[in-house]
């Protein structure tokens, strides 16, 4: 990709993360994230939280799995990925916009928590996009909706690393 | 400020930025900017473009006249700055939510353009803001030159969202 | 702070972190970060491997004891950060500048692991800085070098989220 | 390409930029960005310029051309690109590493300044890499150390944009 718009936010998640599958297998999870900024006000010399900003994110694959048993509402998380916008239409018909973080990388702050990591073996290839890895994103499946990913039907990826 | 959400997005401003005065007579220029990200495809060895992102963004002061005399529809730029959430209600008392960016530093982008610079003489302060700006931000109003943090009790400023 | 320069890495350590305490008793965490890019060849269709970036890493109080606790050497994490040059004399009297990483926020990614995470308990003030966070920064002991951190001796912070 | 570290830089020229050429025909500028960061000392709630980042940047093509003709000692300017580390020997046989960044886009910022803009005629083609891009990057030659850009024998992408 080139030109994409990149994105790190700190912040914590508003909600248990969701967990889903795509018709062919693969796994999908979401989350929100909530990042406080704080503002020194130089009269008092005190922080002040300013207003939250909320990012919809969303995660691919063995990592969405990963996501799905390491974090839960509350957790302070380091997320890096492209911020997308999507389109849709409301049932009465009017258009909305939504902006999105497409996720690269995620993870547990350590800054007020330390962490046991497991690695996770995974399986070697198969059907469905459920094992493989393609192109150095943990983004989108087979039926990617924004179409950033390669097909997961290119499934000889599985065997070598992504990065 | 500590905590905040920092972005840059590269592209092409959708129309001439719109430049406004508060009441007093601090500048605020507003320009959206439309980012389109490319994807190479394995198949084809084709680039094609993604779906674009539309970022509204907004600058201060004599950043916003700087802004309003140089770019206009079509600019490449190079923007860089806080990722904001706003919300607000509609007239029909619906609740909606924009993403904006709040700029901290705006140019032309040399890809495919040459430009000839010209610094601009500041004036020595003076009322109502118009004058100063001190070194790291352009935003927020005329007694916090840094523009971290526009304190809602100064004055003119009260009635009007900073960002 | 303003003007900083951020920065957020994904990578490898190459070695398990240092530990280290100040003499007023804060701790502070070294390791370094190697982040390998890839690159689609276009003409192959294969991605290979760019030159890896090392980037040398610290981080103060106590996220950096948690980071001792929770990562180990090849342990993939996410960082962010501010970016520092800092110069100092050979001892053959040669002026050397290095690059290093200033850590903001860092967690172990979730990409090809899971993570049972612990919040930590957080001693309440205490002397000489070992407790007390303030300011949404983790970087800078009592006697903070670069002054961006707020004095540990405001121990009143250790009991409120800087967040 | 996939798992760069991008980073945006703000900051003030250090010399003119200096332009040359490769054998090939590939124009190539490089200059360095100073950028001081500042910090807000709670004591006495003045703002004090900590120490200074110089990060040397290199940006390749009719980019580099456009930035020999636009920029100067002291422009201010926003760089945003990827950060690389680079190693060589000195003629004492040390093995030394320097870090720079490979521009992706750069732009005089607007805070201080005004511009005239003027979008520049690319050569249709012709050969050796002079007026081709190619794969959404002005970065890298034909003869490209870092491997980091598609050749620019494959000459037929000079008429189509890189975005």
């Amino acid at each position: 990709m080139a030109g994409e718009t990149t994105i790190t936010v700190v912040g914590n998640l508003t909600a248990d993360p969701e967990l889903r599958f795509t018709p062919s297998g693969a796994a999908v999870a979401s989350f929100t994230v909530a990042s406080t900024p704080r503002t020194l006000d130089r009269q008092s010399g005190e922080w002040k939280d300013g207003e939250a900003l909320f990012l919809r994110c969303s995660i691919w694959r063995q990592a969405a799995e990963n996501v799905a048993e390491s974090l839960t509402r509350g957790s302070r998380v380091i997320v890096t990925g492209r911020l997308k916008q999507r389109s849709y239409e409301t049932k009465e018909g009017e258009k909305r916009t939504v902006v999105e973080l497409d996720v690269e990388e995620v993870g547990p702050s350590l800054r007020y928590a330390n962490a046991k990591v497991n690695k996770v073996q995974r399986a070697g290839g198969g059907g469905g996009g459920g094992g493989g890895y393609g192109g150095g994103s943990s983004s989108g499946p087979a039926d990617d909706p924004w179409g950033s990913a390669p097909p997961a039907s290119s499934g000889g990826f599985a065997d070598e690393p992504p990065f």
